[in-house]
Order: C-alpha cells, then structure tokens, then sequence
C-alpha cells in the first residue's frame, strides 16, 4: 500500500509547481473532493490553504475530531465566525499578496465575499491547477480504485445468483445497491442504472417498474464508491436463451469495446481511442445509435478527464489516467447494449482492472 | 394531489416578479434542483431559461425523451454543439439584453464562459431570486415531503425490528437504506448516520466498525428521497433497559424538542425558535455541548433555509416553511442524543409531519 503522507506530500509539491505560473505560493481549496485530495481530510464544509508551507484546513467543531485523525500534519483552524473570516485571519498571518483559487468550483457569490473579506490580496483563476494534478492517479489513487473495483465485483456476482424473472428494475437496482455495501463501498459511485429491453435502449435510463421476462435483456451499469474513489462498469445479462439479434449486436460492441481497449497507450489521442471503437461500430452499420463518447477519466468523481469522444478538446493519454471504455448501440423501443470496464494507462500500454465476464455465452442468466 | 403544472406556472410567475427588481425577464438556470423546481425536469446536464413567455430547456440527445414526458410545455432545445452555443442562439432569438442568473450556483469560469458566448447580453446576479421562491412550500412540495417522510418511517418501523447485539454500525446502516430503496426511496437524503455510545457524541459520525451491546444508545439519523424531495429525521434507540443517565438527558432533549416545536408558527423568528430548545437545555447545564442549530430547513436539498440558529442571520417563520427541529446533547466519549421531527409552519402555527414513536420508553429495543 503506498505511503499517504507521502503521496499528499507529492501531490502538494505538484501543485506548488502549477501555482507558479500563476505567480502565487498558495492556493483556496474549496471543493470537497480536491480538499480530500490534497490533505486527506473527507469531511464537509471545510476550506484547504494548499501551496508552500504548511497546509491549513479551516472547519468548524463538528469535523475537529476527524480531521485531527486524517490529517495530523496540517494545520487546524476551528473557526468560531464564518469561513471567510477564519480563512482572511490564516492568509494574512502568513503575508500572502496573491490568492490562487478555482474557477470551476467557486462560485460568482463566493468570490465577491472573499474580495470583501480578504482586502488587499489578490485573488487569481488557476484554471485547472488542480485539474492538472487529479488527471492522472498515483499509486494509492490506483489503489483505491482497483479497492472499489474489487467491491462493485462481488456484488455483482452475488446480485446475478439473485435475478429472478418477474422483478422490477427499481428492485434489481436497490439489491445491487445493497449488496454493495454489504460488500464494503461507502456509497454508490452515482445511481445505479438496471433497464430491461427497451428501456436500456435509452443511455441514462432510470430504473422503473418494469419486469425482467424470460428472454429480457438487462442492462446493468453500476459502481461502488471505497475510500473516496469510484469504478464504474456496465454489464448486460440476457434472461435465458440469446435471441440472434442480442447476440450479433453485442458481439460488435464487444468487438468494438476490445479495439478501444487495445488502443489505450500512453501518447494515443482520445480521439484515437473513441475512433477505434466507433470504427467497428459504424462499419456494422450503427454509427448513428452510439451517439456518445467512447468512456471518460473517473477517480474521485464519477466523470473527470480525460474523456474519449470525438467532440471534446483533444489530448494524449498519460500513464497513471484511468478511463472508462464503454461504446454501446441502443436500438430504440427494442434494446441496448453497452459494455464498460475500467482501464489504466501504463507507462508500456494499458491494465484492465476490471474482470468481470463478458463472453456472450456467460450473460445468460 | 396537486395540479403539477399549475404549480409550475405559479413558480414561474413568482420567479418573474422577483426578476423585475433586477430589471430582467429571463433568468438562466443551471443548478439541477432549481432546473426541476422550475420545469419537472430531473434530468442532469441541462439548463433553463425561465421568467417571460415560455420556459426553454437546454438538453441533449440523452435526455430529450424523458424531457418530453416530464415537461411537455417546456420549449426543448436539443444542442449538438456546447450548452453555452445553444443557450446563445435562444437568448438572441428572443432578443433578451439582461440575463438574470443565480451567483450561489453559476462559477467563476462558467460566468467567463457565458461573457464571452452571450457577447452584448447584460449579465445580472439575482441573488436569492430562486432561493427566496424555494424557502416557502407550495401544496406539491409538501405533498412530497409527507411522502418523504412516509416512506422513511415504514423503513425505521422495518429496521427496528432487524436490530440485533453484535451487529456493526456500517451493516446497520446498510440495513437501513435498503429498507428505504424497499419502501420507495430513489435514493437517502444523505448518508445515514448510524452511531452507537461514544460515536453517537459527534454530531457528524460516520458509521463505522463499533457493534451494538446489550445497554448500547444507538443514534439514527436518516432520510428518504422520493420524487426529488427530502426528510430529515433522527431517533435513538436503547438496546435493553435504559441507564439513568442516558434516560435524564433524553427527557431534557425531548422537552427542549417539544418547546421549539411548540415555538412554531408565522411570525417567529429563527432565534426564538432555537432560544425555545436552548434555554431547556441551558437550564439543565448542558448548553455547552449543544453547539449547532436548532434546525434548518428541507426540501428539494438537505439544509436550505431557514436556519434556526442563534448564529445565522434572523428571519421570520412563514406559512409554507419545513424545518428540522433537532436539538441535542453529547456527552464526549460517552453518548449523544438528538432528536428530530420535521415540521411545517402553517397559517395558524405548524404541523409535525413525522409521527415516529419517541416517547423514552418505547425506544427500548
């Protein structure tokens, strides 16, 4: 298991180095997940002071406790007033002139109380400083990924002895969900995806009262959420005998999902990795049902970069990324196929960390 | 049942008078409560516009179908190309100079992105428009709050009679939020807090590997969501004859809750509400481990507002209100208790709409 300390360490080094193009030594961490995964602390509502020297969480008495457990090398401030307040006492003991913070997460109301609150320093958009960072996953990122793979696994094994005709998606998904705790994920990674023949054609579908039949096709995508950092897979089981359609259908995305997989290396565009999917799946003719893109980076959140999509802004695959590779064909009002495991970018090629079945011939329940 | 369209309409109309003060008809939505709050739509990824003329919902492929069914009135643009584009092209079909938006919700880059894409379009931050709509329930939230809570209760009923000695505080609350799924729930509220003895003392435990014990004070703190509205709820439960000491402490937390509740009704402000819990507990000599609110308020989220707290700026209780009352005494590395009800204020004073037993004798397990 890899050293936290360590790799919180490395990660604030990183971030150091990102700060200096913006010409500032510290940065406002605000949203829960960067916070958890620049200190370690996975508490709500509180703020990080990230950079140079030594980080500052300010939270409140509810989390002083576990934030002494999770993270005893930074600094505690238990503010008695508002955030903002704590937050201008801490930047101005330590001279900061200049702020960094995150566009993305902080919104246009709390900017104007931090330029209220924090009178003569500036504050400055480092866009994706910490985006740049989380992109790729380090050692005990892998780690705990492969943990939540590992999980979401057995509870799917253990769900698929429990599928019985004549149950509604919305039960199906509430079992999978349960077996998953009981497996040890601390929540699901998001809400469970169970639809049944016409209803997984529709690629956000959310389960409902419809019932698994004999010769159904049952489209499962789920995930589990361990110690902060989510997998998410997608698997399809046919209620008895494969009727051909289902079977020459999902025989190209399985083809389809392998070429992608194949694709992922270190220095291959997103683009080149949605292309190699979507090529099996237009030259079968259903370039116009797979309307979304090839899979996307997951690690502390469900959907982060990279994603592998024609549409999006082009860029390489790095070692340490870990995406989704999920191309699918959706026949409207009839069925959906879409097969999805979790792949990590190796400094030679690519790892599947995934390994649940999915020859055709073992999905029949 | 509530008329869900009518409902819409009367939100809209109110969202239309509270953007005249900010000299604009249209505002755009982005955050997914209000989205739905302003249209039925439950989608994810998609924005309103809403105010004058007809609403317009911004989507994409993924969600045009459900989209048609939740809000048929609603004008449906489809984007191919990025939200900000085909916001842009409505914006200038209908000729808007001002655009109204919500600065608690909409991002530093998102507000750069809009500036750049909606060139010679005023952007107004209307703080608190939607917020100030949201605080009030009309007659279909409420009537999703009851069955919130409805659905919560016959799960508590259920898991009571599933609680055994030996179990963990992670396999009971994973007891719990499967019997909520059963019941009808979506999803939690928010993840339950199931916390024995000691842990039952930090207001925000996490449940954990601690086990029930014959004697054991065992805190739940739970919520169901159905149909995008929330309960808040929380019951101690005893395991075997109650000690004297948690059973005093109980008594001073149910009197102080039954104060607050009795302080309930138009007119009162926040922080009489919370002063009716916090002097019974101050004058038994424990309002120094009392240290949060009195309560907030819920709905389509977990904490809106109001806060009842002595802290949180006053306002006055209006007819249409929902609130927690939650008061609380922990005793550090011992035990805590809380008790919470949720509570409507209506024109003549409140209605509990949680019915649970708390009575201290029949929290004996």
């Amino acid at each position: 298991m890899a050293d936290m300390r360590k790799m919180i360490a490395r990660r604030t080094a990183r971030l150091r180095k990102e700060l200096w193009k913006h010409r500032a030594t510290m940065m406002l961490v605000t949203s829960p997940v960067d916070v958890a995964y620049l200190s370690g602390f996975t508490g709500d509502d509180s703020w990080l002071l990230a950079g140079s020297g030594r980080s500052c969480l300010v939270t409140d008495f509810r989390y002083q406790e576990q934030a002494r457990r999770e993270c005893p090398r930074v600094k505690l401030v238990v503010r008695k007033g508002s955030m903002v307040e704590a937050l201008a006492k801490e930047v101005r003991r330590r001279g900061l002139k200049r702020l960094a913070f995150d566009p993305e997460t902080v919104t246009v109301g709390l900017r104007r109380r931090l330029r209220t609150g924090l009178k003569g320093v500036r504050l400055v958009a480092a866009a994706q400083a910490i985006g740049s960072l989380r992109i790729t996953k380090d050692e005990a990122e892998q780690d705990a990924i492969r943990g939540a793979v590992a999980v979401a696994e057995e509870a799917f094994r253990r769900f698929r002895r429990l599928v019985r005709i004549g149950t509604t998606e919305q039960r199906l998904a509430a079992e999978l969900d349960h077996q998953m705790r009981l497996a040890g994920a601390e929540a699901t990674a998001f809400p469970t995806i169970v639809a049944i023949d016409a209803s997984a054609s529709m690629p956000h579908a959310r389960p409902g009262g419809r019932r698994l039949r004999p010769g159904s096709v049952l489209l499962v995508d789920f995930g589990a959420k361990v110690a902060g950092y989510v997998c998410d897979l997608t698997r399809v089981l046919v209620a008895g005998k494969i009727p051909p359609r289902v079977r020459r259908i999902y025989g190209i995305v399985h083809e389809a999902q392998a070429a992608a997989i194949a694709a992922v290396r270190p220095g291959a565009t997103t683009v080149q990795v949605d292309a190699a999917a979507r090529d099996v799946i237009k030259a079968a003719g259903y370039g116009d049902v797979f309307q979304h893109g090839t899979g996307h980076g997951i690690g502390r959140e469900v959907h982060e970069a990279p994603a592998l999509s024609p549409r999006e802004p082009r860029g390489r695959l790095r070692p340490g990324m870990v995406v989704t590779i999920e191309p699918a064909i959706y026949l409207a009002g009839r069925f959906g196929i879409r097969i999805e495991d979790d792949v990590l970018v190796t400094p030679t090629g690519h790892e599947v960390l995934s390994g649940l079945e999915k020859r055709a011939d073992r999905m029949v329940l």
